[in-house]
């Protein structure tokens, strides 16, 4: 099926992918929660309409390039919430011209954000959605405290320009009971002072299936569920079957009875280690270890004899699937009753 | 100077890396090696344009696309080795197309690779020069003993349509020494087949001002030299003000004291750690550490209050400089007399 595609390459079983929404989407649906998919693992257009297809309210994305990329991709997204500080002159009108286009939030943490955002979308006589991001547990951004978060809401409620929508976080891995606490806290608070709290948006895929344990949250926003990876699987959040990307390489090498080389290395199949040792899976060979990247090299190890013959082909499943779509322009997406055909990765490298 | 870039981005200062450049050429120069540096590290025929104008015979290049890249992108490279076992028809296919338009050269560490080319080569009345991989240590690619150097290249010399052109390898840091008895061996055991070796090949920035260690390499094949970077730095190789590549990042979020959060994550400066602790470092604060990153976020901790404000921009050497220039399709071009320019990266996300 995969004779005629040049490795390393980046493969996509669609039928898997349209399951592991399928799966989730119900699992939301019996529990009253949005979803709202974070678009950065498979960053196509395409496969956005099959998460809006199943359900999903709308996406999330994290730069304004990337949802740039997306809404220019689909005239079926309508709804994005971009879960970042946005800064910076060229941003802000980034921002604006989104806004023009679809139903648009962001998130601030801090004034310094709120006032970039007033400033810009009062010129413009805009409003805009600003949700205020909380650090749960995390310790990435996010404000401190409940209290913080009633004062941030406060502020923004305030501000010409913009529209308070909201709770957000981002929650470290088992940490429902966390973001339970500071929300409920938080919501009290901001509801004190007069200010309602439309929506209280969290994620995290590693946690999905226990997104019911913090039902004060109105939407979760998963992003590797798509695909699935090597570290999804390790945690028990998914088999090696529910995995829809995997890299295809070929055995370059073979210079020692324990050895081989493949043609991907971290160019393909990228550095993330998720906490893991090795750098990804090889599907039917659960004796080997991927030891060793370089750029375009992966080293593979066993104990006894590889078994390998130079030429042979091997399909892996990565630490990290959302960073693996980053490295290639293409994604070869094929399924049941679908021959493997490339698909540009609109929204890949879109970092400002 | 920056002021008009949006972050984060990659910045080159043409300055350091033409001093970079030309530094190790008169070391070269001066010991009587020839230079071929990896273009892995800029992509940009640009500036391969300036490693031949300071002396080098060739560039380096990984994958066959690679080199297509960069030969499509100057008429003034000529020469090209691709350190690679190359395999299938599409690859052989390019390979043959190359051939026509540079002096070209493979490597081969095996037979099925070497049957390959031959095949690819005869069938089109061309001939390619073929050096033979040789492990000096690395235990990446490569026959593992001198003897099977000797062996696989009376075999490249019995191939149709190809020509052996000596011995190649990407050594062990510090292998200087390893490099010159196993080349020596091997060239005296494939000279008693009566077979010339024309040339010997090593490589690898971290050793460059150790070459002479090795002096029966005829050439050298530096990478991150005409860069440098944090892994470089640490070993003592280069000074921070002989880093010709930063990211240009911008602070979004001081959620602590200790703690600030910059819009570049793993998408801009990689996870590559290269044996250091933490993802690069921060010009003019050697007191602050990179102590996480997610695909956007870069997490900037130091021991005492972190003194940064929402909005200030830094500049990081990443810990590598190569696989950084692989995640943008640009780069800006700036030195004492050049306002920063934009410059596409023909050669980034070349893997096959």
């Amino acid at each position: 099926m995969f004779d005629k595609i040049q490795t390393p390459a980046v493969l996509v079983d669609i039928d898997v992918a349209r399951r592991n929404i399928e799966r989730f989407q119900a699992y939301a649906d019996s529990h009253g929660l949005k979803v709202r998919p974070h678009i950065k693992t498979h960053k196509l257009p395409a496969i956005a309409e099959l998460q809006l297809d199943a359900g999903a309210v709308g996406i999330t994305c994290q730069k304004v390039s990337e949802a740039t990329a997306m809404v220019a991709g689909s005239d079926r997204i309508s709804d994005v919430l971009i879960t970042y500080n946005i800064l910076g002159e060229d941003k802000l009108a980034g921002l604006l011209e989104l806004s023009r286009k679809v139903r648009l939030a962001v998130v601030a943490d801090n004034a310094t954000v709120v006032d970039g955002l007033s400033a810009a979308f009062t010129a413009a006589a805009a409003t805009l959605n600003v949700f205020v991001e909380c650090n749960t547990g995390a310790d990435r951004c996010g404000v401190a405290s409940p209290e913080a978060a009633a004062d941030l809401a406060s502020y923004i409620a305030a501000a010409p320009g913009l529209h308070f929508a909201g709770l957000m976080t981002y929650p470290p891995v088992g940490g429902a009971a966390k973001v339970q606490a500071f929300m409920t806290e938080a919501k009290t608070l901001i509801e004190a002072k007069g200010i309602a709290v439309p929506a209280i948006t969290t994620g995290g895929s590693p946690d999905l299936m226990s997104a019911h344990l913090a039902p004060i949250a109105t939407e979760y926003r998963p992003g590797t569920y798509v695909y699935n990876d090597r570290s999804l699987v390790t945690r028990g959040v998914a088999a090696w079957e529910d995995c829809a990307l995997t890299v295809l390489a070929t055995v370059v090498s073979v210079p020692a009875p324990d050895r081989a080389i493949i043609d991907a290395g971290s160019k393909t199949l990228t550095s993330d280690l998720l906490g893991l040792t090795g750098h990804g899976h090889v599907l039917g060979r659960p004796d080997i270890s991927i030891d060793q990247l370089s750029e375009e090299h992966g080293r593979l190890r066993t104990d006894g004899d590889i078994n390998l013959t130079v030429g042979q082909r091997i399909r892996i499943v990565p630490n990290h699937a959302c960073v693996v779509t980053n490295m290639v322009d293409g994604v070869y997406v094929y399924g049941k009753d679908k021959a493997p055909e490339l698909w540009p990765v609109p929204a890949r490298g879109k970092i400002v």
